[in-house]
């Protein structure tokens, strides 16, 4: 079968209404946690929240693509958080099935439930009702070897091309935001067919113009 | 009859796409240019084209959507280009009608046909082909007015809170992105009906984190 990696970051409303729609078709991903804010840094770009204008939009964005795609979306306790507390968790979960229940909890508990899980105190619950133990999942999270695991998801994403979230891989092809979930079928039902002479100019196309004020 | 402005630049094949989608459906809009590098400098951002990785990633999105809605479109003789002048001569048009036909033909002159329309000597035969005399028209576009009412609609824009383009703004809602054409429908037909609730607590939503290296 196809392997589908979706990479993902809790702060991204985006990336929580791409996670309940694969899930929502039963689709059988590896879920990657990634930290969103180390992709930005990397390319020296702006997050969506870090736009005053973009920012304002987002809300009213994601709420109307909840209503399209019939996902419960909420405004969240805090945005942006820091979510590397949530992203550690989930790295430290070996299983799919329990990586895959842990982030349906971690997504609802923001995005649906107004809860922090940015702290252990706001964590705390979240964990216990999925009947995991929080101070062992705690000493897992804060683990040197988890830390690394994350930081190696978020490298090997970048290697892939990888430059926001929700993104998902198959076969080095990116699928990057909702939207691009309708495309994502095609190619799995039928293949890409795009037209690679058009795709090869693009990576060859010499710039005619480049901004003052660009930092390239 | 409700008024919809819908703002371009011809640099962005998602503004194509977002200008083919609006004409086949017969959609009556004021069709309004803006220079989206003044957009990218007021906000501190970058433009897609100017990330290496989300470069890379555009065109086979392009070709991808241009599927999707049945819009023909192929990788330009250059880009990035430098807009003004196709911008100035869309500005200098008063007439709507006249506006549109210019508008069809430089898009289709860029990401279909693959001319440069970035220079009087690349934009002369397009107009020609319009039936428009070169001469006339270049002197309009090189016009003090014409230059400053190209800036006025893009300060316009930015008022509104326009960040990116294509952006239909229609009663003081915006629409960015061919995406959310669907949601433009949406409005048009039922109105917006979101949770209002929902969205005044975004705005006056605190932040929990800040990217250390972000420059707000």
């Amino acid at each position: 079968m196809t392997s589908l990696r979706f990479y993902f970051d809790f702060i991204s409303p985006y990336a929580y209404i791409a996670w309940h729609k694969l899930r929502a078709e039963d689709r059988s991903v590896e879920a990657v946690p990634i930290l969103f804010a180390a992709l930005l840094d990397a390319n020296g770009q702006l997050g969506p929240a870090e736009i005053p204008a973009k920012r304002n939009y987002v809300m009213k964005d994601v709420l109307r693509l909840g209503r399209q795609h019939n996902v419960e979306v909420r405004c969240p306790a805090a945005h942006p958080f820091n979510p590397l507390l949530p992203l550690r968790l989930v790295t430290a979960a070996d299983d799919a099935e329990q990586r895959a229940v842990m982030i349906d909890a971690f997504y609802r508990a923001v995005w649906v439930e107004r809860r922090r899980i940015d702290t252990p105190e706001g964590i705390t619950p979240v964990l216990s009702e999925l009947g995991l133990d929080p101070t062992e999942w705690l000493t897992r999270a804060s683990d040197k070897t988890t830390k690394a695991r994350l930081r190696a998801a978020t490298e090997e994403a970048l290697t892939q091309g990888v430059f926001g979230v929700p993104t998902v891989v198959v076969e080095d092809t990116l699928f990057w935001g909702v939207d691009s979930l309708a495309h994502l079928e095609h190619y799995l039902e039928h293949g890409e067919s795009l037209d690679a002479e058009e795709l090869s100019r693009w990576l060859a196309l010499e710039a005619a113009a480049q901004r003052p004020g660009s930092k390239r």
